[in-house]
């Protein structure tokens, strides 16, 4: 058992957990672990709203300067005009401002009239967490990191999302603000005036049996999608910016198994409050906790998420033809 | 919107609160406002395994020195002998201390082989809270306070039942321990080596009109009781030492409407992972969740609780002729 906290990050605490240390938790996760040399991580969501128009951007990607690690997804239907996101991941900020400054532009105006955008942020190690139920297949930006930890502590109790922050030790990770925008013409950016909280939380199924394949679709996902229904369309009154419900594609463009959940919040505590208590989460959690019993030590359901509180000037919101219900122009004034 | 920390129990805190200033809960509820001379609490629960022979304790707790409050109930049938138990409030010590001493030997010696037993806390004002979600109808040991409180900060999250109690400013209130066991012949004391943590968690749906009286009694109540069942079969895993489902006597000795369930648990900590997310309360959580939504402001269904963490010296558990998994008997090595 060993904490999520590494130990080039630990600090004299202001702030206690949120369990005594003799806490143990009931079953066994994982977070990733990067080099100490890495101190900053970015993740940039690139999304285009129509399919096509993608051979440039994947140039781009297997280019000088290029993401470590990189996915593309496609939103589960849901009423609104599908859009593509790619999900690029790099573990040094200087890299990703070259790649950045060559492929903006080209990416934003390359749509022909359809929309493009970018969400990015660059969260600190210390403003950035990771867990994963099981070690057999990094996702997302643990693709990058060097390692699995080992059991961690910092897990299965409400809060443990917080203790696994380094900055947790001290700070209490809050700073809510309203968004600015900024339009010209078609293009639209967002400046949060407050710290923002991302997370991407993702489920695979694709190795799961009959049996736990069917719970799975049956009654874990209609409560997942309803939830994720809950956070774009009704989520704002509760501290989220926007919401999507993604299924991840693989290199033929075809859906997988493999879907996340990325959902902008305006705080850390905002995003806890809505998982530890919302009717729609509790019934999501009551779910996938009735598939993990039910199946016990033969699931094959993965679970993992990523978690990232980034400031004002770790952030990147730009818009160009999109509709106004897209990202955080949905939340803007 | 008020703290549920008197002013004159606010004192410079070490540890903060589980929750942002700028929360806001989602629905308003109470707590019991005591008035500020009131140092210590005295919880008296005497139990008795049958029915009979309570004319003496009535006499006496009628008497000199009795309590400003007590109610009566009796063990929900769960394939164990029914205990009646008297639940006895008192707020200053001395005057339980004089009470105590006249009528501790005459009731567990009563019982004519039946069994008798006495649990009771002394708990300070600085580690006891409530929470009632009206102000109509007190109960417990709400009973005795002055006053309902405005509506309260420190709900509507994991984590407020500690924000709520005043040692929680500075105190992690964690001081697990074992149980030591004094037998001497039919008589048992049980001596926890650390705190213990009380909680009595009652509904009342006296009130309730048709529809909420079905969705009771047909979807809460089913999850309640198997909760119940399971803290008391299985809970000592857990942390929970004894659990008790009981239903409320009126005057007649005839159930009313009224249940609750008494619970005791080697920590705070404890209490509160059972209650965010195991899987018995979860379910029960969410069925609660679910008919308060349901009834909107038309509820009637009144929830309360009651919780106290005791030092070793505050505590008193002792059982005569009683049987083996009675109370922390069951839980004494």
């Amino acid at each position: 058992m060993e904490s999520a906290i590494p130990a080039e990050l630990t600090v004299p605490r202001t702030r206690h957990p949120r369990v005594p240390d003799d806490f143990r938790p009931p079953y066994p996760s994982f977070v990733a672990r990067h080099a100490p040399s890495v101190r900053q991580l970015v993740m940039a969501y690139l999304g285009s709203q129509g399919a096509s128009g993608h051979e440039a951007l994947d140039a781009a990607l297997g280019g000088p300067d290029g993401p470590g690690h990189w996915d593309r997804a496609t939103q589960v239907a849901d009423g609104l005009p599908s859009d593509v996101v790619t999900a690029a991941y790099w573990d040094d900020p200087a890299v990703f401002d070259r790649w950045f400054a060559r492929h903006r532009e080209p990416w934003l105006t390359g749509g022909g009239g359809q929309g493009r955008w970018i969400e990015a942020i660059r969260p600190t190690v210390e403003r950035y967490e990771t867990i994963f139920g099981s070690r057999r297949r990094p996702e997302g930006v643990a693709v990058l990191a060097e390692s699995f930890s080992g059991e961690i502590r910092e897990h299965g109790y409400w809060g443990g999302m917080r203790d696994r922050m380094p900055a947790s030790q001290h700070s209490p990770l809050h700073s809510p603000g309203e968004l600015d925008v900024e339009r010209d013409g078609a293009r639209v950016r967002v400046r949060p005036r407050g710290s923002v909280c991302l997370i991407r939380s993702g489920q695979d199924w694709s190795d799961a049996a009959e049996d736990e394949r069917r719970m799975y679709t049956e009654e874990v996902e209609p409560n997942l999608r309803a939830g994720m229904g809950f956070l774009r369309e009704e989520g704002l009154a509760i501290g989220c910016f926007a919401n999507r419900y993604l299924t991840v594609l693989d290199d033929a463009g075809s859906p997988t198994e493999r879907t996340y959940g990325l959902s902008w919040w305006r705080t850390l505590a905002e995003l806890e409050r809505w998982s530890e208590t919302h009717p729609t989460h509790v019934a999501i959690f009551g779910a996938f906790g009735r598939l993990v019993r039910a199946q016990g030590a033969r699931t094959q359901l993965r679970l993992y998420h990523e978690v990232s509180v980034a400031t004002p000037d770790e952030q990147w919101f730009e818009y160009v033809d999109c509709h106004e219900r897209t990202g955080l122009l949905r939340a803007a004034p």
